[in-house]
């Protein structure tokens, strides 16, 4: 069992730079000892589902607390079997892409 | 305190028709007595998150049961005040637009 | 062949309060002449691929002459076959729920 | 002036394994010439909104072909400034968490 998901978290009420609100939320995200992946619109957490969701509620919880109004985005996807899912996704894709003899 | 989130869940390995489980999804959301409103692009849920995230969780449950990937998509709009957002919102948009005078 | 999509768009300085920019873009989806539907998270729109993205595209125009980050979220789903899905996707869920005796 | 979108594309009617699609999609990106980052989830690409929504479009154009139901998210981040942020956006929240000392 293993579910990937990519998500995203930001405030709507403070203005254009949301970049330490985003950090801090990385960090909950890096202390949770989950496997993930900060990627350039979203992190991608690999884990239990129910686990996962709790490290998400946390970076809520955080922004909550000086954050008038945030938004968060995320995507899952959930495969009976598979593990290590977070890097042998892009594997598979960039294997695909080379076996194009390119 | 209120969050609405939009929500979408559906397996990958059922073919073209997915709406037997969809409908399974929304049961399980009618159930939970929650504000909730269908789109043709998924279902508005509005509470705590907590309560929300347990509502999406038995869906994902439900549907792991006899699909082998399921893909779930989720946005949430988190506000420090207001209630009754799922009418509101989409209203004062529809106030804003009769105001164009047209 | 149908393309539904759900779409949202917002500016991210503009504080919580972002109700005038979502009508404006409320605005252009009505005047564009297409299946739409206001929904609390977001509007879902039917029609052709192309022209879709046209009036998302012109939604995008519009934020941008004022709004120094924006940010926009789409879903797409594509069928080769149907029509009239904003209201046929809804619709079949309701008759599978009802048709389970509660 | 800076676009980066966060994409994902799939069939809803291949079964499990959608890779072989992935990569079809991917091989498009790469062609484009944007600069583009493949992830566990999906694949951010940055340019101008136009073009970028053209290889999308493309992306979507080639699985038709052969899928009877395809779906598609798209998130974007619109900056009236800025350029490179595909990798700028990852690099300063690293930095951030740096200099949290930990």
């Amino acid at each position: 069992m293993s579910v990937v998901i990519q998500f995203s978290i930001f405030p709507m009420d403070k203005g254009v730079s949301v970049n330490p609100y985003v950090a801090r939320a990385a960090k909950i995200i890096r202390e949770s000892g989950f496997r993930y992946e900060l990627g350039p619109m979203g992190t991608c957490i690999e884990g239990e589902w129910e686990e996962i969701i709790g490290v998400v509620t946390r970076c809520l919880e955080d922004l909550k607390k000086d954050c008038d109004r945030v938004y968060l985005t995320l995507a899952a996807d959930h495969r009976k079997d598979g593990n290590g899912r977070i890097q042998s996704k892009v594997k598979s894709v960039e294997r695909e892409l080379r076996q194009e003899g390119q």
